[in-house]
């Protein structure tokens, strides 16, 4: 069985392209993992999925943990069967979402204890149990469980949610055990303060990882304040593992953060926007909500050759959105997955020919040239 | 460019089987066509839609007049274009819809006006404005506008509707002009009364046209009075035109209509029952909601070759539509659509074997044994 491993083959500054390799396939890097909550990617099947270049997928251990639950994912063939997607697939470990979404939390040294945000009832979050949820799903990338410290804290508070945090890791560590062919990653936490970011991958380079997260981040504190902690915290971590920033983002936000040397991105920001009638293209923002778009012929990209755009106009995507129509959530989905993909691909080729400054000039100055103007 | 045509290539009984023809495609009888109304068949892409085995779809009129409009339909290129789907269109008149979805209607001889469902606008519907809109969507079978007689109604009601229709019938006819290529069908009307149902067809074969539906049923009075009906209703229209049940409808209604001599069918059931959990399959309906589905692994058909139920378990739906995932939807509108289209496929095939009464014993004895036991 092909072991789990990160081989960098090129670098263009801090940023690195790669591959990382698991028993079910590789993990082309910088890589965008589309958000599949509840067991689908909202809106898409999963081999449409895979056309757009994904990799592998994410999956919310919270939310299959209360519906359908994973001893029941478990006894049906494990979560890659359950919703048919057979390449690799990273579980996040549920401590981010209980404190976000599920009602009369209690935290302490051993976990969190809550009630479902679904049906009420009560349950319990603990490393131990994270790592048996995310074990019974079948997940290939297993995250640590950890506390997501909020924004803003201040450094004392910071530093006692990074420190239970870095205790839970070693517990997590303890509790996955030897599982070759899946891997287990750590969380860097310390918010917005460098000893402590510091302190933390200490922490986690002493236990060990197959690769590590930069947690704690998009959670309000804006861009700028981001990249400055982006700017030293992927150094913090081991050169030859992957470096995965959890939860991020916006075009932008990655375009930024592969500059800065991170590996690994999730966020629902493609999937939501597409429920939405937001569009995300290489002239920025387009939003299909917009009465401008209903007598306009065009393609929303004439330059994006996903479905969407090659088979519908604008007007009709903004018609399928008014009349609230699953098909505008189906094609916007698509678009925006196929979009991120593209994106990706551009920077892993860029950063392999060595030139990424200059897509990264070109991304920037598409963007600022806005949208196609009006017919 | 190829003329609109109808051949009947085999009959068993009153049944037949054979095709129409039109410059956009053949479309094989008896047929059924999936319900697109607002430009979409709702969680569906079309091609999938033709993947399932469609010839033609059908457009609601009355939707698209009001949301997006048929002049901007027009501006766009039509609503083949405007939809992506480039096969045969069938549209209604949208009669039928102002009456049932309309507010504050009121209907004359010269037609109907009613307010908006969707704006409250005020809008006029007649003959001549009807064939207008079914020509600005660039429809390749226009329906005739026609009121569509209540159920129940006294023979006196039914007779002075029928015959309102027909003088609407003569003004369609004459608007709708000479379109080579485009197709007008005459809507039988009369209630369950046969004189009436006579008197219709005499007119309307005195105007002529390229086909005929049998309208007025399915509209509450049950299956054993439709039957009643369609036991001498075909029988009335001429032999070589495509006979057109509209609004038909379950699996059973279909195969009981096509026993009897009719040619084309549409319904919301397969489309509208997908986004309710409710699957139409050879053993009849299975309700996916059900909490006896949630630890099944099987497909919900094991001898259903759609995507539905080869990649996906019982559980899995189960599972999606109670979490109100789209694809629960689209996994489900796939699976209906399919089961439709391989029903008209065995009524085909079993026509032109001369076989039919054999099929339609089987198809009852198969919804007999109902669905699979439990596990
Ligand atoms: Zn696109
Ligand atoms: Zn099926």
């Amino acid at each position: 069985m092909t072991r789990f491993s990160f081989t960098v083959h090129a670098t263009d500054g801090a940023a690195r392209t790669g591959v990382v390799s698991t028993p079910r396939g590789q993990i082309r890097t910088p890589a965008f993992m589309p958000v599949g909550t509840a067991a689908t990617v909202k809106a898409m099947l999963p081999e449409n999925v895979r056309a757009t270049g994904a990799d592998i997928i994410l999956g919310n251990t919270y939310h299959l943990m209360l519906r359908p639950g994973a001893e029941r994912i478990a006894r049906l063939g494990g979560l890659h069967r359950f919703m048919n997607w057979e390449r690799p697939i990273l579980t996040d470990s549920g401590g981010f979402q209980v404190m976000s979404l599920a009602g009369l939390r209690k935290l302490d040294e051993r976990g969190v204890t809550f009630k479902s945000h679904v049906d009420g009832s009560r349950h319990e979050l603990t490393p131990e149990r994270s790592m048996e949820i995310q074990r019974l799903l079948g997940s290939d990338i297993v995250m640590c469980f950890d506390e997501c410290t909020p924004f803003p804290a201040d450094e004392a508070t910071a530093a006692e949610s990074m420190r239970l945090s870095m205790r839970w890791a070693a517990r997590s560590r303890e509790a996955f055990g030897d599982r070759p062919g899946h891997a287990l990653f750590g969380i860097q936490q310390g918010s917005v303060f460098r000893e402590l970011r510091e302190e933390s991958s200490q922490a986690l380079r002493a236990i060990g990882f197959d690769g590590y997260a930069i947690g704690g981040l998009a959670v309000g504190e804006g861009q700028e304040a981001m990249f400055a902690v982006l700017d030293y915290a992927p150094g913090l971590l081991p050169e030859d593992k992957p470096r995965y920033l959890m939860g991020v983002g916006k075009p932008d936000d990655i375009v930024g953060a592969v500059q800065r040397g991170v590996d690994m991105f999730d966020c629902v920001l493609p999937t939501r926007s597409g429920r939405t009638g937001q569009a995300l293209t290489r002239r920025g923002a387009v939003n299909l909500r917009n009465a401008r778009h209903q007598d306009d012929p065009r393609p929303l990209d004439p330059d994006c050759a996903c479905p969407c755009c090659r088979n519908y106009s604008r007007a009709y995507l903004h018609h399928v959105h008014k009349a609230q129509e699953i098909i505008a959530a189906m094609l916007l989905t698509w678009h925006n997955l196929h979009y991120y993909q593209e994106l990706m691909q551009g920077l892993r080729d860029a950063i392999a020919a060595g030139r990424l400054d200059a897509f990264v000039a070109d991304f920037h100055a598409r963007r600022a040239e806005g949208d196609l103007p009006p017919l």
